[in-house]
């Protein structure tokens, strides 16, 4: 039906006789001449009729905005002052000699130019009109290009793309998961997986050596911005290798699909050891693209009176530290009140800050309320460690350990985007040695999952539970995790070691991972993965702001979708089958 | 870890060093050397450990079946006397120098080459195990193979890979959905998927022109032994191209999937209308790797006084046809009444049947029941019109034409593989022309979807709706159906003529179907596509007689799994929060 998509026409091409088949994104009456600028796939061009062509002309005077449109016609170089360079095929126009409307449209609920301007229920509603917009076109377009390059990559590493299931049991992830009534086993549901985790654990046991998958998963949790109840990941595991071999063959992959999609080669990606990353930037994401970093100053502030420095100043499980912002001066007192409003969402009791104004004039340059507090000694000691100069400001965090981390980590990002204080465009990295568990009321959490391998033995996990590292490592691109993996156990004593400082009993371990602890009887190879979130890389990709922007039918905030109407209604006789009803609503008391 | 796949060396590898990592598929002790055949995924090569080097010995004198093992040594030319030609790794073997035991195996519950002997269950049970087999390593590896050449050929042709959700509204396939309650939304639920047909319809809306995706799909039926819950589909979808060339382009990917993975050329697919297969083959989907037709007799059989026969010959709800046997003489009267029985399944109330022992003496040469009631003139009509020569067998059939048509297709195929009458490995059709239509209890039921578009207008279609044909395809491989699509309706008009033709009310095709039929008003461009079922043609392709062989994890005939245990039981906790509870069972009456 189509010779040639219009929107790859160009100056090579006239004089051609083509086809096209497309949209109407305009139509414009000029004198009596019709100009069509017809839209397809790969982007748009001017057709153009005159009156002569009887019939066709008076279908051409027919058409209206996203009509699908036939359209014959001969390429023809557009006269120098009709030239638009700012379309791709601006330097040319087809003349029209045929036509014929393939349908008709109806007026649209909204223009693709006045998107903005609905709200984000409307475009979703209509979501196959939204996705007519240039930017969803282009994201899901880069969307299909970037799976494409992955796969293509993990296929000649010599992985294998093996589906795992979608029916499965509740997953160890942690998130409340969909569960899934089944009509065959009266009062038994599966469950939607979190992650192909166990089942491609499973695979390295069945000896497959390299396994791949872009795989869909499911968390029933309450949505944020930047969640959704599916999402997928690009999951993958292997046998036999260690956890540096593991790390380049996927670094490998990041840095060729930025190569072939971006044109960027993001170099090879540093290393940075979790406690670091968390002193230095208070983060285990760290943003890199920012040089500013926490700066530890409780060594400084010990002796001082003041107490809100001085109580953390002295207490182990506190940190006290600056933090140097660049240009940071011109910040008002509405500003930092703002940010003080920011820093108290993380716990930070307030935000002390100093304003370098004249730093050659010692004390007397600097401006701030906590200089009094701080003594000049000290003051001037901590502008030194931080490096400040003129027109810096300086913040300080001192509470406990995890609050000033946390505040003054998210603070140095705020700030970095609202100074705009990037210093590259991309910043990788790898975060390692993570520690093997957390301490959460008095009892060991895995920071991972349970399967992730310790650095150490058994015997030695068990004797020092909180300072054991793990063989995991997240992937961090521009403060975004983009993946996170580890060496998983492969011996069942080591697996057991890990459930009993978890504090998980026989009887649940053998109810939750009885066929895991089974498998890791009969052979299984020392083996370690990762997995990707697919979503959040085309975002960081796509510079898109939500995730609804890189998926092609995306639910909303509430876990629905109002295009289809999902989740609807069910029959009585669907419950019937499946032996479920639903709860009856409490009724109001009567009188 | 390890330097090569020891299942890939070969006398190309004689002399050098090489680490190996995998499986001790048998462990043997001759004379006080020890022989281990290493298996890894890409084959098994045989290690070699002298009494010489003294820790390492003493642990490959410990190691038993299954045991994970890194050895290194050097790959050497084996004796001409134990050279084994039946080993891809024959001629050499690796002289051990070192060896470490990465995991021991406890003795596992089946042994590989003994999987026969334990039943499917166990083998679902440990999966993980039953992977380990050539069969299963081999089937998982071939569909990693086939998918990654068809994402290849797709994105070659311009296809974009876009995924489509899993929560989804209730599908209009008509099997029974999987239902997924909801948290947020009470009392309502989503449906997974049976396929993304409106999700790609709208895609085409859209604009993205050409659309695939690898798509899991799900159907709560009773299962038979070729069906999962969960299957696979190669799902495609294109807008602004012919019936003529959507079937170039997916035979076009078929024929290049089997050059590139089996090495066979398929050749131009031949086409057969929907009728000429029905008449010919009793099938839509007729297994052309056999020669044999149904043969319509009903003429000669018309004025004959033999009722069963006569009757059907002249009722126009009826046929009446001849299956000619090559080589059938020989079967006996016991075999005759099997097959007498097989076809009974179809409605069949008997199985007529002549031998042709002598055909060169006329009647005389021939042998049967029947021949005395259908009179020497008529029985010698019937053998020249099928063709029959000595050794062969004529069956009958006479009764309703779909009991004819099913019964005996379903006998054909039958006696072709049991006298093994193939004369191709493979045949491959696309079945088109089929009605839109059938009627059904006195109403039309739509023979493809309600989305199909008709060969003709409205106006005719309302007119004629029993002979209206669709222009819809099926691929056919070797009498199974590969895939299936159509071009679709992109009218509105259309689509509510299908749908009043159906007996659609509007209040229903608002509900179902309200957001296509505002899609389809906005400018649908014509479009239409294709869905391959992924499992069978891998079935097809590692000719595995059960679709649970080409599935890593696959459910039983009930619908579970028997390794994780899924479904499973979930608390009361769970079931509050999705405001669901089980149905009470009805207790027996007491006393």
């Amino acid at each position: 039906m189509r010779s040639i998509y219009g929107g790859t026409l160009n100056a090579s091409h006239i004089d051609q006789e083509v086809t096209l088949c497309g949209w109407v994104d305009t139509r414009r009456d000029h004198g009596g001449v019709i100009f069509i600028d017809l839209r397809d796939r790969e982007g748009i061009v001017q057709v153009v009729f005159d009156p002569d062509g009887q019939d066709d002309f008076s279908r051409a005077e027919r058409v209206r905005s996203e009509f699908v449109l036939q359209v014959k016609g001969k390429v023809r170089a557009r006269s120098a002052e009709t030239v638009n360079s700012n379309m791709a095929t601006g330097e040319i126009e087809v003349y029209g000699t045929e036509l014929e409307i393939l349908n008709e449209s109806a007026p649209v609920p909204f223009q693709m130019d006045e998107y903005t301007n609905v709200g984000e229920d409307v475009r979703l509603k209509y979501r196959y009109l939204d996705l007519r917009r240039d930017e969803m076109q282009n994201n899901l377009r880069l969307r299909s290009k970037v799976t494409t390059a992955i796969r293509n990559y993990l296929d000649d590493n010599g992985f294998l793309d093996i589906e795992t299931p979608i029916l499965t049991r509740a997953t160890p992830e942690g998130a409340r998961d969909y569960l899934v009534p089944s009509r065959t086993h009266d009062g038994k549901f599966f469950a939607l997986p979190q992650s192909p985790q166990l089942f491609k654990q499973l695979l390295m046991v069945s000896g497959f050596d390299r396994y791949y998958q872009i795989a869909k998963c499911f968390r029933d949790e309450d949505l944020r911005a930047d969640r959704q109840p599916e999402f997928t990941q690009i999951d993958l595991e292997t046998s036999f290798m260690s956890e540096e071999e593991i790390m380049a063959v996927t670094e490998g992959m990041i840095r060729k699909l930025f190569q072939e999609i971006k044109g960027v080669d993001l170099g090879d990606f540093p290393r940075m050891p979790f406690a670091e990353a968390m002193e230095k930037y208070g983060s285990d994401k760290p943003d890199l693209r920012l040089p500013q970093q926490l700066v530890e100053i409780k060594d400084l502030l010990k002796d001082i009176e003041f107490k809100v420095f001085a109580g953390p100043a002295n207490d182990p499980s506190c940190r006290v530290t600056a933090l140097k912002v660049d240009g940071g001066a011109q910040l008002s007192r509405k500003q930092i009140d703002e940010y003080t409003k920011f820093v108290s969402i993380y716990g930070a009791k307030g935000l002390a800050w100093i304003k370098v104004n004249e730093i050659e004039k010692g004390i007397e340059g600097l401006q701030s309320p906590i200089i009094k507090f701080l003594g000049d000694e000290v003051t001037m000691a901590v502008m030194e460690r931080t490096g400040a100069k003129n027109g810096d400001i300086v913040f300080f965090g001192a509470d406990k350990a995890k609050v000033v981390s946390e505040a003054l980590g998210a603070l140095r990002c705020k700030l970095g985007e609202d100074l705009d204080l990037y210093t590259s465009e991309w910043a990788p990295l790898w975060v390692v040695d993570f520690p093997m568990f957390e301490e959460i009321d008095g009892g060991w959490t895995a920071l991972h999952h349970p399967f992730t391998a310790p650095s150490c033995t058994p015997e030695e996990l068990k004797a020092n539970p909180g300072t054991a590292l793990s063989q995991a490592y997240d992937m961090v691109l521009n403060g975004t995790e983009l993946g996170g993996g580890s060496v998983r156990i492969h011996r069942q004593d080591m697996q057991q070691t890990v459930f009993e400082i978890l504090g998980i009993e026989e009887a649940e371990q053998e109810e939750k991972f009885g066929f895991l602890l089974d498998a890791l009887k009969y052979g299984a190879p020392p083996h370690g993965g990762l997995a990707f979130g697919l979503d959040r890389l085309i975002m960081l990709m796509t510079d898109s702001s939500s995730i609804r922007d890189v998926i092609a039918f995306p639910k909303t905030q509430t876990a629905a979708c109002v295009m289809t109407d999902a989740p609807g209604a069910v029959n009585t006789l669907q419950l019937n089958e499946l032996n479920i009803r639903l709860k009856q609503k409490e009724k109001p008391a009567e009188e």
